[in-house]
C-alpha cells in the first residue's frame, strides 16, 4: 500500500450528538453582554434573531446535545466525510510524519458549512419561520444556507460582501441555483447599508457590515430570523461532528494526532476538528498540540485584543469577549474571504487564552504555493481558506523531517477551491501579492473598542 | 426514511475487472480500417499513438480484463462512488417511479473521466512514456488526464477547443494547477492547426481539430503518446466500473433498473453505466430499456449516418464505423462542450444498430431547467452534459406518473457543474438559447463521408 489511503465510516457512525466543549472547560467563557445595560443577555434578548432551540444550545453546558433524526437523514447524503492519509503528499515532502486530512469538500455546497446550515434551517422550520437572512464573504456559508433552505422550503436572503459579490459571480450563481436571493452589501435595502453608502457609495463591504444588514432585517420582521455561519457557540458545536468522525477514523488507522491544524476565520471549521480532541484531553486523555492558522492580513488571534467587542459594524449585536481587531477594522481584500472577519469565535478565543491552542499567521502567497503542492500530490484543489491549514500542516511535516520525528498530523481540509480558480490564475500569473492592513487603522480600531466595566 | 438515500459500497467492492461487452455481443462491430489500404488495422498501426497494453485492450474479446493493483489503489481515493436514491426529487416530481443516480462528481477532477485517465496514464508510465498529448472540449477530460499525469509524473499537454479555452478559463486553471500545459486549438504548434488557422485565424475550434493536433504531436515524437477521453473501446471499457458498482448498490437497495438513462458525447459515461446491464441481459438476464440522450444541436445518434468516418478533422485517425455527422461538421457552441463531437463511440453506435439501446435528443434550455430542478431537490449542481441525463430521467419519471407505474430509473450523473456556472448565470438571465446547426452544413458533411468498399 503506497498510495493515498481513505478511511470511511459506515453511515451508522454519523455522530448522534454534537459535542459541547462548555462542559469540559476549566473556566467558563465570559458572558455575552447587552450593550445597553452591560448585563449578561438572556434568551429573550436573542429571541428576535434565533429560534429558541438554537438559543438554548448557545447557552447550554450539557456535554452532548442530540442531533435530530431529520438532520442526520440529510447529513447522510455526504457524511461521514472521508479521512485521508496523504501518502502522496508525505512522499513529495519526504517527511517521516504521517499526514491525515479530513475532507469536508464532499458536501453539496463544497465545504463544512452545511454541517450547521442544515440544523439551523431545521430548527427555524420547526419554529414556523419562513425566511432567513444571513451574510456571506466568499460565499461558502451563503451557498450552504441556500442549500439547506432549498431542502426545507425556507426563503434565504444573503447579504454578500460587495468585493466578493463582484469577484465571485459563480459562488453567487450557486446560491441562486439553489433558489436563494443574493444582494451586494452594503445595500440600499437597510438603514445600516444606507448609512455606509452615504459616506462611500463604492464601499467594498465587510463581513461586519453584511452582518449588520442581515441582523437588521431579521430584527424588524416577525417571519424572518437570522443565521450566522461561524463565531457563535452553537455554530461551532454543530461542526464537532467533523472531529468526532476524525477520531473514529484515526482509530481505524490505529493512530492519534500529535498535532491538529485548522484555519480560522470565525473559528467554526477549526473548532469542529479540534474541540472533540481538546475535550478528550481536558477529561484526562492524551495531550494534543492544536494550531490555529489565520491570515497575516486579518490576524485577530495573533495581533488582536482579547476584549469585549461588537460582532458587526453597525453595533446591532450583543457584546462578546473575543480576540478582535476592532469592529471598524476593514480587512484588505485577500482571496480567503471566509477568513476576513475582525473578530474570532469566543470559544476559540477563550481556548487560546487558556493555553489550550496556539495561533500562527501566514501570508496568502505562501498559502497558495502550499495549496498547489497539495493539489498536485493529492488531486484536490483546496479553497483559499483551506490553503492556510494546508500550509500549516506542511510546515509541521517539514519540521518533523528536520527533527527526524514521525509525528501524526491531522488537519481539516474544510472546502474545495472550484469557485476560487481566479485566485489560482492570479497566483500562476504572479499577480497574487501579500495584502497588508494599515497599522494605524488597526491601532484606531483597537482604540475604539467599547469600554466595558470590569 | 423520507430523505435522499445513499448506497455506499466498501472499498473491497471496487471492481477487480473491467467489463468488455465485446464478449457478449451477438455480432461483432465492424473492423477499424486503415484509410490508405482500407484493410483492418493491426496493433502495429496503432503503436505510434498508444502503449501496446491499451491497444490489446482495444481489440480484446475477453469478457473481463483485470484492473492493475496500482490503478485500484488510486481509484480508492474516491471509489466506490455513491449511488443515491433521489427521494427529494421524486417528491418534487410527485412520481411513483424510483429514481437512482450514480454520482461520479466525487472524483478529484469532478467527473467520471479519471476512471480512464488513471489506467491510461498507468499503462503509459509502465511503457516508459514521459509525455502524453490529448484534446479537450469543456475541459473535463483534460483536467482528469492532468490529475492522472500529476499522480504518475507524466507531462500532459492538452489541446483545448478554442471556444472553450476562452469561455472556461477556470477549467483551464484546474489543468494548470495539476501541472499540465494547456493550448488553445487550433494552435500554430502543429501542421493541422496551422492549416486551419491559415483559412480562418479566428476559428473557434472543434474536438475533431483538437484531436488532429494531439495525434499529430504524438505520432511525430518517440517519447510522446496520445490519450483519448471517450469513443474508443478501451476507454468505454474502463468506465464499466460505474455500472458494475451501480449493480451491486441497487442489489443493496433490493432493486433492478427498468430504465437506464445516460448522456452521450463520445459515449464513455453512457457505456460505463449501461454496458454491464446490457451484458447481463445478453447473457440471459433481465431486459432493461436503455436511453441515450444527446444534444439536439449535435445529434449523431438521431440524425447522423451509421457509416465509416474519420475520428478527427485532419483525417489522421483510422476509419471507424460509427454514427457520425461527418468529420467536417462543426457543432454550434452550446454549453455541454463534452457532447460536441461529430461522431459516437463505435460500440455505442453498434448497440443502437442492434436495437439494444434507443436514442433521444434534447435542446439545452430544457436541460438546464431540469438541472436547476435537480439542484434544488438534491443539492448537487450538474454539469451541462449531465443535465441531458437529468432531463431524460425526469421525463421518464413523469411518464411513470402519467401511467401510474412505479418503475426503477437509473441514471449516471457524470459530473458536477462547478466550472460551468457561467452557463447557469446565462440561463437565469434568459440569455441561454437553443443552438441549431445549419442543415445544409450537415448535408454537406454527410455527403463528404469517405467511401469505403463494402
Amino acid at each position: 500500500m503506497t498510495d493515498t489511503i481513505k478511511y470511511l465510516l459506515d453511515e451508522s457512525r454519523i455522530p448522534k450528538v454534537w459535542y459541547n466543549i462548555m462542559a469540559d472547560l476549566p473556566k467558563p467563557p465570559a458572558p455575552v453582554l447587552h450593550p445597553g445595560t452591560m448585563q449578561p443577555v438572556g434568551p429573550d434578548d436573542l429571541a428576535p434573531l434565533f429560534p429558541m432551540s438554537l438559543i438554548l444550545q448557545e447557552v447550554s453546558t450539557e456535554r452532548e446535545i442530540e442531533i435530530p433524526g431529520p438532520v442526520r437523514d440529510i447529513y447522510r447524503q455526504w457524511r461521514p466525510s472521508p479521512l485521508f492519509r496523504a501518502r502522496r503528499l508525505e512522499k513529495a515532502l519526504q517527511t517521516p510524519a504521517k499526514i491525515y486530512y479530513k475532507y469536508e469538500g464532499v458536501s453539496p455546497a463544497g465545504s463544512h458549512k452545511p454541517n450547521t446550515a442544515v440544523p439551523q434551517a431545521f430548527y427555524n422550520k420547526e419554529a414556523g419561520i419562513t425566511k432567513i437572512t444571513t451574510e456571506t464573504g466568499a460565499g461558502q456559508w451563503g451557498s450552504a444556507l441556500a442549500f439547506a433552505g432549498a431542502v426545507f422550503g425556507i426563503e434565504i436572503k444573503v447579504y454578500m460582501v460587495r468585493v466578493s459579490y463582484n469577484q465571485k459571480p459563480y459562488r453567487r450563481a450557486l446560491m441562486e441555483t439553489y433558489g436563494a436571493k443574493c444582494v451586494a452589501s452594503p445595500s440600499s435595502e437597510t438603514n445600516s447599508g444606507r448609512a455606509i453608502l452615504a459616506k462611500n457609495k463604492d464601499h467594498p463591504g465587510s463581513l461586519g457590515i453584511a452582518i449588520s444588514e442581515a441582523v437588521e432585517v431579521a430584527a424588524t420582521h416577525d417571519d424572518t430570523k437570522y443565521a450566522l455561519g461561524s463565531v457563535l457557540n452553537h455554530v461551532l458545536m454543530h461542526q464537532t461532528i467533523v472531529g468526532q468522525e476524525a477520531m473514529a477514523q484515526l482509530e481505524m488507522a490505529g493512530d492519534y494526532p500529535d498535532i491538529i491544524v485548522g484555519c480560522t476565520g470565525g473559528g467554526s471549521n477549526f473548532a469542529g476538528i479540534a474541540f472533540p480532541f481538546i475535550g478528550a484531553q481536558l477529561r484526562g486523555g492524551r495531550k494534543v498540540r492544536v494550531v490555529a492558522i489565520e491570515p497575516a492580513a486579518c490576524p485577530s488571534l495573533t495581533r488582536g485584543k482579547f476584549a469585549y467587542d461588537f460582532g458587526d459594524t453597525a453595533h446591532l449585536t450583543p457584546l462578546v469577549k473575543m480576540h478582535t481587531l476592532g469592529s471598524t477594522f476593514t480587512p484588505p481584500g485577500f482571496h480567503a474571504g471566509g477568513l476576513r472577519y475582525h473578530g474570532m469565535g469566543p470559544l476559540v478565543s477563550h481556548a487560546l487564552d487558556l493555553g489550550l491552542i496556539e495561533a500562527k499567521a501566514y501570508n496568502q502567497v505562501e498559502c497558495f504555493s502550499a495549496g498547489v503542492q497539495f493539489a498536485r500530490a493529492e488531486g484536490i484543489v483546496p479553497a483559499p481558506e483551506a490553503n492556510h491549514a494546508v500550509k500549516g500542516a506542511i510546515d509541521e511535516a517539514l519540521r518533523c523531517k528536520t527533527e527526524g520525528k514521525s509525528k501524526v498530523i491531522l488537519f481539516n481540509l474544510c472546502g474545495h477551491g472550484h469557485f476560487d480558480m481566479q485566485a489560482y490564475i492570479d497566483y500562476f500569473a504572479g499577480k497574487l501579492t501579500d495584502e497588508h492592513y494599515d497599522e494605524s487603522e488597526l491601532a484606531m480600531a483597537l482604540a475604539g473598542l467599547p469600554s466595558v466595566p470590569a
